[in-house]
């Protein structure tokens, strides 16, 4: 009798006090964002209380479901691994009575708008809940949210294309994948996402699929997906090249020539049978995640519904990377709370000498380390989670009204910069912690965690994939560095002054708790400077001595970011963990301020970044010219020949 | 044509001057360390040069077998495992022929006395090479080294017992195990050291495998064995407990009843046949070293031959301690340097973003590192490979002349300080870099590097052991911890010459590489000074103010370690960090005096491991007082309650 959400106090404050659930449910239901709560649908929750307690007894039944359905069957379901025969993945028996299991709780539709036969909750009751699946099993929570994610998926494309009606609230009165949402939302099919593909991971300007519009109108798509999750499924969402927009100098001008298409796997065939027109070559041999299919596919001119504009493809895919990185982040949290557990269990129970292990001081520190960063991880998850889904959500009323209004632009600007900021750094601490937790927990087990016995290899074989997929550990880390520099170099006063304003805190502030972040802040401030002003002086010494605000202009002129940036890129993750941890210092700071009780995580959160940034600092700081000269050096060999 | 020896440069450098071959030869070949090298018997080489080449050449074939006979095969042998049938292990077809490929090069006798059939080859060669079979594949190399590594130990054990007859140089005249010995030199059978139980890994006073005297004068073994390496051969080496010595104060008491025993697994019968007596109940599945056997097994009365006195158990396993531990270090180091080749050869070749990954600023970070890493790992391993052996063999020297030799007395208290100092920093380092370079390899693969086609899963899945098994990272830490302060403790004064030597080159050393590495010396005696001054002023406050070298006598006093060291306990992993970075450095420094071409890699060593270990000392300076004052209070759950 185990239930994931009982047991977990941290994830259980979310529900209660540490997420804004009014503003959630106000943005759901159509309704102001202040004023009384005056909900216009009958469905709708009488008051943000019973909305609060619904979502409750949702995560509640879920957490019984994970703990006592998925949990305890986790080792036979990675055992098992799926049945690949005949071009056709399926569930081996235990696999499938868990994912039926899931399904008859009805939660594919959990955020579908209720016109689409959804229940309309906030995107972040899902993400919530996603945690608790992947603390049983992270394959199962991604099988299971390549349904209800699809779904959404479809509805968002389509608003942006234009091909969804909506009434003056923003309720959907008509939308193109209508039926398929139905039918997903019914639990009768789930999609994929097509993007890798075998000489294009990381670097999507170079993806092969090729897109042709045929006489009849019809387009049709040809070439080789791989690493798709889920990707036996009924749609495929596909990137596909349509336009040919190739340019010798600029390697990432194939972006441009991208489109988005739903692909059905079957086609319907006048005699009522069906033909599989997307053909399912492999199922790839994985270290882990054995429960989830993570198919190659090829498409041999496969009909395809073009979404959107040709060439837009890319845009397309950016408007759902934010949520899938988040989920990412919740699957990787999922993943540390079931390794944090599995190893204070273990250690709790293993005497040696002469006392359980958990009190031997070493692995005391491991496993408040742990339980700290499960926490620190969980407070910027749902602080992603929520502005991301705020940002999704005031769009669409913006849309909808189609009257003027700066301060729903103001506030829809301000939550995608949040979402935008906080997703990388969750994307990239989740991911990396979810490793280090899992290894860690096999090191506590001693030699039973190299057997296969106590499920200790098992999270870690779960875990390697997570820096990996969905963007890995560097993409996100570059990304962040990019978005970081770019941000200053825009608007070098707002920098100038942020920085000037925590040095003040940081000797001001008559809150001692108040100071240490803003002496993080002053921290992070000062590493941003130094890989500015290495990056500026490569390219133009004198900036150095000028002051920040005149960078802008100077620098603007002959840029070549590959070149100029290399500094900050080789230090793009130390960067990344300063941006994190300060992040996530800050918003524990916000916590307490709503919750005294929350001090305690704030002053264990700083105890380890303070020390960890002021390295972080001093690597970035000391390092790096060497390899930066070596690496120039090998790429001018016909120059070095020539000395 | 793959040759693991040829192609990898810095393993040659030490088989031409990266170690004191000449040292080694004599030593082995019961010569005077200096004056002319005067070989005594007729099968010596006949110079140090002729030694060294030869020595190469046997490098040269085993790093043939490795690349051409073994790493091709390395993926089938993981896939197939072992055999478990009908209560015995077995390899499949081609582990077989791997491994009857390794016996047939004759390798098992490479480091036993020319007396007993071997080669009398020094043991820095076996340790050598083991790291080129490591890089093929850790499973044949673990089973490879339990034969010549099993006859060295009957060897040492009856030298050690005074079974073993000597002439006056030190060359053996009879020996209680020489039929044994002589077995496995011929490749015949092979042993294993059976110390841990179900409930005692890394807490040997809780073993509790039972050893009786029947009225027949015959030991007889009763008890359970488990995680047993090669533990399907024929002689088994086995820690029993003899005695009695249970003392409700101490947990370490159990130590001094347990004695060490030769079982063979099989008993003659008089009819010729023979029967198991030590039954292989089980053969793990582990995450990794699939082709290793990782053995559960039980004794039944097993007749059993006493080594030793009763009660010297502990002490017999320490003889071998060392040397199991070194070995472990050349087998990661092995495996990092497959990790580090595979990881470059698919940078070098994958293209992204307009070029070969290997150049991305990240990546060649991360490349970097690992080979610097390497590196640096193996001059740690080659120094203590060097001083154990020179150790063990002027130890036997010194017990066969017999008559007073203060100046060999010196080297060997020399030899045998270095290699206990330079161990477990060894297993340490090499054990946790292992891990972070076989899942960097998986990193810098992407999605590949998930799935079992590349190689780079089966490194990290390889590594995972390497941290826990002979004697885990948390033990290496605490030994040294222990170690390093107990000799200041008990020598104050020259800690704090050395402490004020180091001060002074920092400062005044004419060679800028010579004040860097006193720098980081300065760190070091820095941390060991903070480390004792908490653990000192947990005790005794008013030390704090007292000079260094007083406080020895103040602190002997009411001593108790458990209590009185608790913050060193928590800090012992990180001081090990900053020990095993300021050492290697040390050794870098002495092989630039050597070899100008190596001051490269000290430079890349530094600058690395300078901003690590401010980091260090950074955190142990600020961190930890919180935790421990959370455990004091969970060990006085009676005092609270009370509250």
């Amino acid at each position: 009798m185990a239930n994931f959400f009982e047991d977990n106090a941290d994830l259980r404050w979310y529900f209660t006090r540490g997420l804004d659930w009014g503003a959630l449910v106000r943005a759901s239901e159509h309704l102001p964002l202040t004023g009384p709560y005056a909900p216009t649908s009958a469905d709708a929750p009488k008051s943000i209380d019973e909305a609060k307690e619904l979502f409750g007894d949702i995560a509640r039944a879920i957490g019984e479901l994970a703990g006592d359905e998925i949990a305890p069957h986790a080792a036979e379901i990675d055992r098992d691994g799926v049945i690949f025969e005949g071009g056709e993945a399926r569930f081996p028996t235990r696999l499938e009575a868990v994912t039926k299991a899931v399904s008859q709780m009805d939660l594919h539709g959990l955020c579908v708008p209720r016109e689409l036969g959804g229940m309309n909750a906030p995107m972040a009751l899902y993400y919530l809940t996603s945690e608790i699946f992947a603390r049983a099993d992270v394959s199962v929570m991604a099988h299971h949210g390549f349904h209800g994610g699809m779904a959404l998926a479809m509805l968002l494309f389509s608003i942006r294309e234009g091909s969804t009606e909506l009434d003056a609230d923003g309720r959907i009165t008509k939308t193109r994948f209508e039926k398929e949402i139905r039918e997903i939302v019914a639990g009768k099919a789930w999609g994929c996402m097509d993007i890798t593909e075998p000489d294009a991971g990381s670097d999507m300007a170079k993806l092969r699929a090729k897109a042709v519009l045929g006489d009849d109108g019809v387009w049709r798509v040809t070439g080789q997906k791989i690493f798709i999750t889920s990707g036996h499924g009924k749609y495929h969402f596909v990137i596909a090249r349509s336009e040919d927009t190739k340019d010798s100098d600029d390697p990432m001008a194939g972006l441009k020539g991208l489109s988005m298409f739903l692909v059905p796997t079957y086609e319907d065939l006048p005699d009522g049978t069906r033909k599989r027109v997307v053909s399912l070559d492999r199922v790839e041999e994985k270290l882990g995640h054995h429960a989830s299919v993570t198919a190659a596919l090829s498409f041999d001119a496969a009909p395809a519904h073009l979404i959107g504009e040709r060439g837009q493809g890319f845009e397309y895919m950016l408007l759902l990377m934010n949520g899938a990185r988040v989920g990412v982040g919740f699957e990787c949290i999922g993943l540390c709370e079931a390794a944090v557990r599995l190893a204070e269990a273990y250690a709790r129970e293993r005497v040696s000498m002469g006392k359980t292990i958990d009190r031997h001081e070493m692995i005391a520190d491991y496993l408040d380390e742990m339980r700290t960063d499960v926490r620190g991880l969980r407070a910027l998850a749902a602080h992603a989670t929520f502005h991301e889904e705020m940002g999704q959500k005031l769009d669409l009323r913006r849309r909808a009204r189609k009257a003027e209004d700066p301060e729903l632009d103001r506030a829809i600007r301000s939550h995608r910069a949040r979402s935008r900021r906080a997703t990388p750094l969750l994307k990239y601490l989740a991911a990396e912690k979810a490793v280090e937790m899992a290894r860690r927990c096999v090191q506590i087990h001693g030699g039973v965690g190299y057997t296969t016995e106590y499920g200790a290899e098992k999270l870690l074989r779960d875990a390697m994939v997570m820096p990996i997929y969905e963007g890995t550990s560097q993409i996100q880390s570059l990304m962040a560095m990019k978005d970081t520099l770019s941000a200053v170099m825009k608007r070098p006063r707002a920098f100038v002054q942020r920085s000037a304003d925590a040095r003040m805190r940081a000797i001001s502030s008559r809150d001692a708790l108040e100071r240490r972040v803003a002496r993080l802040q002053v921290l992070e401030s000062d590493v941003v400077r130094l890989l500015l002003v290495r990056t500026a002086s490569d390219k133009l010494r004198s900036v150095r001595e000028a002051p920040i605000t005149e960078w802008v202009g100077t620098l603007s002129k002959n840029w070549n970011p590959k070149r100029d940036f290399a500094f900050a890129m080789l230090h793009a993750e130390r960067l990344t963990r300063v941006l994190s941890d300060v992040l996530i210092a800050e918003l524990l700071l916000e916590q307490r301020r709503e919750d005294p009780a929350r001090e305690e995580l704030l002053v264990r959160w700083l105890e380890r970044a303070e020390p960890r940034c002021r390295y972080l600092h001093d690597e970035i700081e000391s390092r790096g010219q060497r390899l930066l000269d070596e690496l120039a050096q090998a790429e001018a060999p016909a120059s070095r020949a020539a000395e």
